[in-house]
């Protein structure tokens, strides 16, 4: 049977602040680091191991998986980083916290933003605080100035098509380290969650979410590895 | 012109008690963890980057690179990691102590396995405390049981002509996180070092070591990077 393994960053600076954050780089805090330790040394003592492991082109995944394969011993598994599985892009939300927000465009307003599967926050400025067009990492790459859920999907599946579900289907067992939302993203699809609920599905951090698939990758269960 | 850094994983606990490592998966010390994260530093503060990392199968030189890249704020780099790269394999002398293996086998006679190309120790015993055969990072791979520095150079080689060599053809800048000896098998390779003097020849951990190349990988200069 595939295994794969969803595992959402610790706790980042910004999840601290209460800022949106998006595709800004913020790093974890003490805290995100102890996350991730506990959450690999977890991994461990319930016997999960792996095979691939998928990331993100952002430091707070990245380092959460890296801190997660140190305590299982495994370090040297293979580490793909992809742009496709980073967090929605907040547009222009990036850097505000949730109080400013609300203060600025109004508290219905944010909800709106904040849950709606297709409407995107306003964009980001060009040339501004949050401007990533300089970053080399984003190099030929169409960074979006904003999206919706619907558009992170739209990005994060044909990911999975290619790289992801390819590696499964040969039988490796798979950990991805990602974000809110390029996680919403799988657990829609994989768990076949209607629009208007994956808006409010909150996904925690540092918590291994372990599927379980067939050999056509459909999902026969999914449980927080800490509750089994 | 292409670009290539070396760096030696920094002080490692058996660094610090004077053992035999080789292929033996120690983790870096507190001292190791700070010589990387300068490495990293000094490196951003030179103005180098990079386009293409890789490292060995070895937690202390993947920590490092890893360690490294944060400091200059390029976790998201591609890296591959291979066990061509890992250290010499010190087979029966994995684990011994430097006053052990010369109370053991002599003075003379272990500074022959030291410093011999060709001569390579006594074997690891099987189903010792090091025996490797039940790692799973190694399943498929035919383990050594001992290794020369010749021996160690007849895999890192090939290694290098068939996977860096390439990138940096390709005008990738790289940068490899690796080990005392398999950097020995470089820098004998590029340097166009004697096999009687490459033995001596001491690589200090956590110290980028920069090659200037030319496009057909001729070395033009060598230096440290903390020396410019």
């Amino acid at each position: 049977m595939p295994t794969l393994v969803l595992i959402r960053h610790g706790q980042s600076a910004w999840n601290l602040e209460n800022r949106f954050t998006g595709w800004w780089d913020v790093n974890l805090t003490d805290q995100g680091i102890a996350e991730a330790k506990a959450a690999g040394e977890l991994m461990a003592a319930k016997g999960l191991d792996f095979d691939q492991c998928f990331t993100s082109f952002q430091t707070r995944a990245i380092k959460t998986l890296n801190l997660a394969l140190e305590a299982m011993e495994r370090l040297w598994l293979p580490v793909e980083k992809d742009w496709r599985l980073n967090e929605r892009h907040y547009g222009g939300l990036t850097g505000l916290d949730k109080a400013e927000t609300a203060a600025k465009h109004g508290e219905d307003q944010v909800k709106i933003w904040r849950r709606s599967f297709d409407i995107p926050p306003p964009v980001l400025a060009p040339d501004g605080d949050y401007d990533l067009t300089a970053d080399r990492r984003y190099a030929g790459i169409a960074i979006p100035d904003t999206e919706s859920l619907k558009d992170t999907i739209a990005r994060v599946l044909p990911y999975w098509e290619a790289r992801i579900a390819p590696a499964l289907k040969q039988g490796e067992r798979v950990l991805i380290s990602a974000h809110g939302n390029s996680l919403r993203a799988l657990v829609k699809h994989l768990s076949n969650i209607p629009d208007d609920e994956i808006t409010g599905l909150e996904i925690p951090t540092g918590q291994p979410i372990v599927y379980e698939l067939d050999d056509a990758l459909a999902a026969t269960d999914r449980y927080y590895l800490s509750e089994r």
